[in-house]
């Protein structure tokens, strides 16, 4: 399950059963649509809140914020690992509420503590609010249940054909909302218009009420379980899983190993404090996050698919062994990779997994380098695969076929026809009528040809590898000839034949895909590079990034098309008091890449067949970083320092590692290493050179 | 369009374009999807506001209700007949909120006067505040746009496939909130917060903020135009149409005109005056909505669209007989009705439409009857109507093919086929393998036969007639043989053979509409009827009407299956809390029903070929009503008295009319007519005999 909670109480969550579904919604019928960049919040919903009734003077807040949205005297928000805590005081009393998840099954475990500060007694109620919303036009209802001891809401997911009625049966339609203290506690302790109150197709909540008089320091501690289920049986069990202090302190000790498992290969120690929280925390959580549950979706796009399982190589090789063999079973008989790799049965390509793309093949040796680079399991190369047309293949020979696809799939100048879309999703007019070509896909084509061209070669496939190099000339040579506009590369030519992303272009004039990966496939000469990186810089930095493109487009060009959702976001130089803004989308797929950069760039810890080379680029205000990076079971502890040296110089217990390039090291063993090097590294060498091939 | 509003000030508005459409949206996404019987509504959305604010006290208030749900000095709302106005007092300040529609575009004209009734003068603020959601996750925004004279929302109504796109473009994809005072007076009075804001991928709301002083009894009139447009264009004209004070009164005279038209052939004046005014406006406007806008679909229900039709019989019969022949111009080569009627261009089944029903036939004689009871025109059957195939096929010919189909889609018992649903939608597994049968249906097609071959004869038709009511006779003995049990007729027959709706069942036992139609169609013997109506008044009757079927079903039944849609409101024994409680939904095809049983049954006065019969009902308490009925273009005004007669007896000018039937008027003149009649005339009479056949 997911939960994205915010410091004022707000809440969206998700689960897969095996499509992802709520157990509390909005108060109207909400869309079934891909997870959305941004949650809309609106008076209380969704969220999950504890109201506070002193009932002497009959005031009232709510914690942690929302719905009352009172002033208080103490707010604490803070986000743990594996718990979401907050600290709210006000009218003398604190209240502390705890969120965590359990590991495997779906449900919100809180804890409610509330402490009397006040220096004197007190009465107070205390009145957790769940709201549920509306759960189906079916069918609804919520009732105090006295023998599973909270409240059930019990609803009937909709359906018109009879066929459908079958899919949904087995759904968790039920919401709970249990409580501690059994059969007897609470409910006595409700007034009597809550007692016994129900809803009958009407939108429930979830509310129970504690009268509690509380001396000088007292303390109350209040537990609850909140989620979805089948019946009567699953919640009973669900109880007496999990509505203890004892379960709910082992639950949390459960998540917290969970998490751990997820900490990836890297921990860094550097001048900036910041960096290290996110780089040894949250960045390889949220990788971990994305190669665990695939973006909480059963049809995962192809593209995202890999690299969310690239990133994975950092932290459980062994999911992204299998994700390769899985993408790979799905390959059509062309050679072509689907749009989306279905991950359950019964599951079905959906939303822009139905509209064709033409870059799906391009991801498998982008994100196998990484794979290899990390484990060395070339033995994964000559696994076998099923396809569902019941043919077996090698890996080795279904990227092949992948890479034989992308060749194939141009037009009469040598370009990569786009259809409608290509990486760039919202681009689907370029090439619908067939025609259309994509620059960035050209350039990408070239630079995966490249990759496997080097695999080809370290498998003794000289003339498989000659032929990929061929591919790789060609379509470097078509990019120069039909697509280099001076100072940049285009961004493709549509259907009719219009040339795009060049200066002629007042919307949408220079995009970043093209010129960087031109970069990588060599397409760009060094001239060339030098004329597209000061345009990028000019035309496309922001204080807050790189833009995607430039200048945003604000009117439909019915020929791309151009409508990038939440554009204003970047749109720095037209819409200054939005640009930059976080969509707080947690879907988003750069992390691996950022985690990619940071193990293979700033640290310069890349594995290759034989072992580990070092190569660290430190930004010239650091003088030195302690590093620790786990690689194939050895560990590595790096004290890594600047020197003027003419090359980078590694030594392990004193001795210089020739080429620094570490071979001889044994999986369980730990190293410590110093590795000094020169400031200033040219980011064009590192790029060119020393990364990428 | 269609607005529904709140006393609160809620409201939700749609209009075609040509499916159904927003311009105010809820702040998450909405799910599209058929008309909802209860629409949720949540802290401040959706709905129309005006915040008034005491500037010198600080004191804050919203007209009508929401959000702010001051408890206030005055509250008046009135449901006009082309108008809503709200008068609400509060602090010293009178607000008079109006609401009116133009009669064909789509907008709101709002009208807010404030009245200062402090006695002293006062300084205040009037904030109109719309709320106008979250329109599109593709692109959405909103500004003041002083050249329109208002605030201006835009969005991209959201696609996946290029082909989508197409049918997007030409979408009203901005919604606009104008005022009066064109470019200086609002803006320039606004506060410095308010000035020049927008929305920028942030959900909108439109507001403005007029800051004013009151000398005391002082008033000001503002005027808002509130709606959805395709380009600045038609928003342009939009205010130059409607926003001024002219304008605002000839679209309330236009749209009382619209209203005007819809008013029926019925006017009473009798002891009850909650009925009057009940009989005299909002019914026939109800019907008169039906069946001028189908319910705001673009396929209706081919049974929905024939009885929706069949009331526009007694309003615009013009209308009903066109609807006659769209309906038979789509229907099957196989004689069957299609489960919708394609209303636009590019229009699809859509939802409930695309599962199969097997009971549209039925309704085609059903509606026709009132149809030519209120017409004469039997010219109709003869009209020749084009399929979609390019063949052509007369009223007359098509009916026959329809009747014909009923009879051929029986089982080897002789009982009609369900398929996955005949009337009653929700019943979608009794037959969804293709052997289940429905008791209603067969008496249905009974009774759709009986009154068929009645219209064969008046057309001499008298073979057929005789056709069809072997078919009368052969159903009838079929329903009896397989149907009956001991106290009344079961609902139907599963595909595994199981017969419900019966003794055995403890949940939907009995079933009003196999009943009735039973009746109708004289399946049911003098002796059987005399067994079935007190068990219909046992088992199903309630203080709030009569129940479709009882006991309600609490939990799934595979075979049938069962969770009807908000059943809490009518299971008065289960839970009587929420039983009775009206949905508000204003779809509801009940009225064209009630709208016949007034003319029909109460006033007793029905057309057949030559003119029109004269059989009041009235009930024992009333000694007399007036009635004015108008009937194919003469105006009839009826005294209307109990007598102790042996038959009615009418007299007009003082001469007796035989039979009281009156068929010597002409068109465009008024009679003055006497009705005199017994009490107490038995309703199975009635039914049986008198009325339907």
């Amino acid at each position: 399950m997911m939960i994205q909670v915010t410091c004022r109480g707000y809440a969206t969550a998700q689960f897969m059963q095996p499509e992802p579904a709520k157990y509390a919604h909005a108060p109207n019928i909400e869309a079934k649509t891909f997870m959305q960049p941004e949650q809309a919040y609106y008076a209380h919903h969704p969220g999950r809140f504890v109201y506070i009734k002193d009932e002497e003077s009959g005031e009232i807040f709510s914690a942690p914020y929302e719905p009352c949205r009172t002033p208080v005297n103490r707010f604490v928000f803070s986000v743990g690992k594996s718990d979401i805590p907050w600290t709210v005081e006000h009218l003398g009393i604190r209240v502390e509420l705890t969120l965590s998840l359990p590991t495997n099954d779906v449900a919100e475990l809180w804890t409610v503590k509330v402490t009397n500060l006040s220096g004197h007694s007190r009465k107070i109620s205390v009145y957790p609010y769940f709201p549920i919303g509306n759960l189906s036009w079916m069918n609804q209802s919520a009732e105090y249940r006295e023998d599973l001891g909270g409240v059930v809401a019990s609803s009937f997911t909709p359906y018109q054909r009879a066929q459908d009625y079958f899919k949904n049966k087995s759904l968790k339609d039920k919401t709970f909302f249990l409580w501690e203290g059994g059969l007897h506690a609470p409910s006595a302790l409700m007034e009597p218009n809550l007692l016994g109150g129900d809803a009958r197709y009407e939108v429930p909540i979830a509310a129970v009420q504690y009268r509690t008089s509380l001396e000088a320091n007292d303390q109350r501690v209040y537990r609850f379980l909140f989620g979805p289920a089948v019946d009567d049986l699953e919640i009973r069990s669900m109880r007496k899983k999990y509505l203890s202090e004892e379960a709910f302190a082992k639950s949390q000790r459960d998540y917290a190993w969970y998490i751990e498992q997820g900490r990836g290969c890297l921990h860094i120690e550097t001048p900036d404090k910041h960096l290290d929280n996110f780089v040894n925390n949250w960045l390889p959580r949220q990788v971990y996050y994305h190669g665990d549950v695939n973006r909480l979706t059963t049809d995962p796009q192809t593209r995202n698919y890999l690299q969310d399982n690239m990133g994975m190589s950092f932290i459980k090789p062994e999911i992204t062994r299998k994700a390769f063999l899985t993408a790979l079973s799905q390959q059509e008989a062309s050679g072509n990779m689907p749009d989306g790799i279905l991950l359950a049965e019964g599951a079905e390509l959906k939303y822009i997994n139905q509209v064709p793309h033409t870059d799906h093949c391009v991801w498998l040796p982008v994100t196998l380098e990484v794979y290899l680079a990390e484990t060395g399991d070339y033995a994964l190369l000559h696994e076998e695969v099923k396809r569902a047309d019941g043919s077996t293949n090698t890996v080795f020979s279904g990227f092949c076929q992948a890479m034989d696809w992308l060749i194939s799939a141009r037009d009469e100048r040598g370009l990569s026809y786009i259809k409608e879309g290509d990486w760039c999703d919202p681009m689907n007019m370029v090439g619908y009528k067939g025609k259309g070509v994509s620059g960035w896909l050209t350039v990408a084509t070239g630079f995966a040809l490249k990759l496997w061209a080097k695999i080809c070669d370290q498998q003794g496939e000289t003339k498989l590898a000659a032929k990929y190099r061929a591919g790789v000339t060609a379509v470097n040579e078509a990019a120069n000839t039909h697509l280099w506009d001076a100072e940049w590369f285009a961004r493709g030519i549509t259907d009719d034949n219009v040339v795009f992303g060049t200066q002629q272009d007042t919307e949408g004039r220079i995009w970043l895909n093209p010129q960087v990966w031109s970069i990588l496939s060599r397409a760009a000469s060094p001239e060339q590079r030098a004329k597209i990186i000061p345009q990028i810089e000019k035309q496309l930095g922001t204080p807050y990034g790189v833009t995607m493109f430039a200048p945003p487009f604000q009117k439909m060009r019915e020929d791309l098309p151009v409508y990038i959702p939440n554009y204003y976001r970047g749109a720095y130089h037209e819409f200054p008091r939005t640009a930059g803004r976080s969509s707080h989308l947690f879907n988003t797929g750069t992390m691996p890449w950022v985690y990619r950069c940071l193990v293979e760039g700033l640290c310069g810890l890349r594995g290759d067949e034989h072992g580990l080379r070092v190569d660290p680029q430190l930004p010239s205000a650091w003088d030195s970083i302690n590093v620790t990076r786990l690689f194939r079971g050895a560990r590595f502890m790096l004290d890594i320092r600047h020197q003027d040296v003419e090359e980078v110089v590694v030594k392990i217990g004193g001795k210089v590692v020739p080429g620094a390039y570490i071979k001889d090291f044994e999986a369980g063993k730990t190293y410590q290493v110093l590795s000094l090097s020169r400031l200033n590294l040219s980011m064009d060498k590192s790029l060119i050179d020393g990364w990428w091939i």
